[in-house]
């Protein structure tokens, strides 16, 4: 955050005896209260201090980066996801797989018509299968898929950050992005969008270069 | 940035004037120079205007993300690589498939020895192969691999942002971390760790949720 040795002072004072007023700190730097006003205002601007009226000043523990925070939890999915690559129920395994080399995804999603996500076939399951020995020329692709109830989904409006925590606990290359629809009075799952790790890595990037603020916020 | 209206309009004031001295700025304020100092100050710290002697304030047009833009930059590669997956040159195809299955990754890097980089197979490559009918089990690693003049590296101590960009532009999904070393008089890489689209997910994930700033600054 670029600190001066005074607000360093300051920072340390608060976290050590706070809450502490400004006109105690003021004392104890042999300053004026007035003196102090710019430092306690960009302490609190920072977010690593907070002042309570008839309290004082108290350490918060945050730092610079919680302003990013902010600004992340804001970006959706919605803002950075992909085009969704999709096969249907009917398909082979083969040509699923041969869509995932055509499109040069990760994983293809497979819909039943209306767009309704059925399941995701990724290509390690492809991989796996294929070093087995299986002809995949002969199975259907809904033998090798993972089917819908075990499937990790995200929607357009939940926050890249959400998102982005199922793909690291969940450990999935990436999530088909789903809106809810109603087919014959049930609830199902419209196909709108694909949100991977490259999805993500890329906003990481952008942010990084400073190139986030204006595309996001 | 939460400015404040006075904030927003000195900020405001700055952009259209600017360069303006903090003399013309409380005049047109209506307020006294000291009472200005906090807000300038604040301004100059968020890095939206800067103040430059004898010249007056100047807007810079920069947000609250630059100051994210400066921390990122200071993250090596060697604060979130993984531990790589490695086989050697005299491997077949298909024992470094399984090797891939058993550790869970999605590519393994092919080494001679003394760990020096040789190549890297990824799953596409190996479901490529395995798709075209081709017998993994008789198949040198050597034939399946990528090998190491085509291969994009990175160091522990360059930057995951700069390290995520080959990731995006060269489209792969993890990248050797390599020492450079000599053996016989010729430059090698010995491979020391993976970067892989995970890490950088996790990062993101991490500086998203506040928790970047106390493990990497």
């Amino acid at each position: 955050m670029g600190l001066t040795p005074r607000q360093e002072k300051i920072a340390e004072m608060v976290k050590t005896l706070g809450p502490i007023t400004g006109e105690q700190i003021a004392e104890r730097l042999n300053v004026t209260r007035a003196a102090l006003r710019p430092d306690l205002a960009i302490l609190v601007m920072s977010g690593m201090v907070e002042a309570r009226p008839k309290v004082g000043y108290y350490y918060t523990g945050k730092n610079a980066l919680s302003l990013f925070t902010e600004q992340i939890s804001r970006i959706k999915v919605q803002d950075v996801q992909s085009v969704p690559v999709v096969v249907t129920v009917v398909t082979s395994a083969y040509d699923a797989v041969v869509t995932m080399f055509l499109e040069d995804v990760g994983s293809v999603f497979v819909v039943e018509p209306g767009g309704i996500l059925a399941g995701v076939v990724s290509r390690k399951d492809a991989l796996k299968v294929a070093m087995g020995g299986s002809d995949l020329h002969k199975m259907p692709v809904k033998v090798l898929m993972t089917p819908v109830p075990k499937i990790i989904v995200t929607s357009p409006d939940e926050s890249v950050l959400m998102a982005a925590k199922k793909i690291i606990e969940n450990e999935v290359d990436s999530l088909p992005v789903v809106s809810p629809v109603s087919q014959g009075g049930n609830k199902a799952q419209e196909v709108v969008g694909r949100l991977t790790k490259t999805n993500i890595a890329r906003l990481f990037v952008e942010l990084g270069e400073g190139r986030g603020g204006n595309t996001y916020s």
